[in-house]
């Protein structure tokens, strides 16, 4: 969870770009003695990062919160740790509306914590869910939420074994919250984390981005577009295993970007592996809707958020593999190569444009979208 | 997670009790079209029971879910069965006020938890945690609730592994809620849970009842009583971990009587198992205090949450060894025998009354302390 804020980009390249969220920038230290909770700790950008790094991660340390992962990789006493090890991962979900095109928080809390678990390289096996109630919402709508959430575990094959269920009063919560833990096992040996990529490594991502922030925003906002924006949410662990099969030892870092969107997570991986990453614009898949929907509400799909959808980055030899075993599967028939990581001590992640120039992509710092997962 | 609600108690015993809640005596279906969430569903008694019953269970279905217990035992695919199962148990918590005398949200988060995973025999491992934080809230306020988390994890050796924070709009939640999620070990062949009791067990708590949902309400409503009542909240690993070695195979039911008190988890047990229970009241530990202030309060302490005791339900033969184990514990140190399991077709838990009458101990139904974990 340690992640360096000390090293702003700026000198030497193009830092500036009419679409990207604003780069607050921050050099100091959290006020807690003074501050407050902001809409931007729960970004998934720098505020976020600031606030685990700095008021989480001291009260709580330790090696396995350490990892920096969206999950932790962990032994099992009593075992044989030839059985593996087990991954836990967990996730708050509080999007709003709780209804949008391509699904509700009842399926997006089962895909968000199956993919944290399946990114470090785990099969998931069960999930636990706790469901926050406000008073007074309507029972059908929570029926609807929870099915949403039955058959989405059920077509992953990962089971909600057990729950607990809250009720707050009207006016202290927002309809229904549900966090969600998923335990999955992954295969000994297996090194794969946020901190494993290399210089030279390849970069792919397996489809399109931004399309989930948009259709919850659009429903929110009750904007009409021309085609309907459907948000992604899927589950990624069949995606996953078919890769780890392809290229044995070949995958080196899996995320999904979802709050903070593509640009962010490139980001949070260049600072755990202390290294740089160089894309290319035109090689990043959006579809043509989310592109011009952006382009009109002045957003970057960079930072748009994500939830069936995963990074790859792989040893540069087993990047056409990677790839291939990608484009096989239904949910990467767009997976695209996106670039390359470098040696870089400021760990910038920078983008040659469709333009012909440069610039650093930074991490998000304010908050275009809340409450998108 | 099946539970029968076709036996109200009645005939033959005298139901009524001036401090005992009302019994709501639910008959009809849960009218999902037309209702709404309301307190009561949070409260762990009967229309918490059949919103899981009737809304939850049915769309989540599992044979694990099914269990009926406050975790699930899972079986670990790829490890040898020998090596143990791995239980794993999550809880929202919305305890308001946030502080209170002996603990807050913070400890209660990680006690909770680790309670519901011991309570099925297992060695808890590893907890996750997932914020809610409300916009505006105190970062000071955070960060001792944090503190007093990583404290309480420290203290118990169950470190928090992972976790994930969301921030929702100002008066869409109340300053903080955590969901936690405990996984832990359990040896191999150990049946421990709520349908293990038996005709003729003996049923043991390990201490006063009542202390914890007091101490929530005292401060929450400014009561001063005479001396300060305080929460009972606290890690019972230990403690079942020396019951289990003081009698193998003695011990059948462990359960924390949290939400619904003493009563309501007692009638849960004789629910999942089939049986009756026969209580003596005069042997139930309250303390003093607690006792005046539920006489001041209309409550029954029978009906008021706890954080830190359990209730063993053990072979007779194991009764006396568990009983002694427990009191040279310093959370048992109280612990009585309260009780016996009996074979009563309609699952009625009775009590003998100290003043030589007999009455059905019912489920709680209506919601006298809301928002007590």
């Amino acid at each position: 969870m340690k992640i360096d804020h000390d090293n702003p980009p700026g000198a030497g390249t193009q830092v500036a770009s009419a679409t990207r969220p604003v780069k607050a920038g921050y050099t100091r230290a959290l006020d807690i003695r003074h501050g407050v909770v902001d809409m931007s700790h729960g970004a998934g950008g720098k505020a976020a990062a600031q606030l685990i790094a700095e008021l989480f991660a001291p009260e709580l340390a330790n090696p396995f919160l350490g990892q920096g992962d969206d999950g932790a990789a962990l032994p099992l006493p009593g075992f044989d740790p030839a059985g593996g090890e087990l991954v836990m991962a967990t996730d708050a979900h509080v999007v709003s509306p709780l209804f949008f095109p391509g699904g509700d928080l009842g399926c997006l809390a089962v895909h968000g914590t199956i993919n944290d678990v399946a990114m470090l390289g785990a099969r998931p096996l069960y999930l636990s869910a706790s469901f926050i109630l406000e008073e007074g919402f309507a029972l059908a709508d929570l029926q609807r939420l929870v099915r949403s959430m039955g058959r989405a575990a059920a077509e992953a094959g990962v089971p909600v074994v057990t729950g607990d269920t809250k009720v707050v009063e009207r006016g202290k919560g927002d309809g229904v919250f549900i966090s969600t833990t998923g335990v999955g096992v992954r295969a000994p040996g297996l090194a794969i984390g946020g901190a494993q990529a290399r210089a030279g490594d390849a970069i792919l991502v397996s489809g399109t981005v931004g399309d989930h922030g948009l259709a919850v925003l659009s429903q929110r906002e009750s904007l009409a577009f021309d085609t309907t924006i459907v948000s992604d949410t899927a589950a990624l662990h069949t995606l996953v295993a078919d890769l780890l099969a392809a290229a044995p030892g070949g995958v080196r870092v899996l995320r999904d970007p979802t709050r903070g969107g593509l640009a962010t997570t490139l980001n949070e991986i260049a600072q755990q592996s202390g290294v740089g990453m160089r894309l290319q614009e035109a090689a990043i898949p959006v579809t043509p809707q989310v592109d011009a929907a952006c382009e009109l509400l002045g957003l970057d799909p960079l930072y748009v958020a994500n939830e069936g959808k995963l990074i790859a980055i792989c040893a540069p030899e087993a990047a056409e593999v990677v790839l291939g075993a990608m484009r096989r599967h239904p949910l990467g028939q767009q997976a695209a190569r996106i670039g390359t990581v470098t040696t870089d001590p400021h760990h910038f992640v920078q983008m040659d444009t469709r333009f012909g120039g440069r610039r650093v992509v930074d991490w998000l710092s304010a908050e275009p979208l809340p409450r998108i997962c």
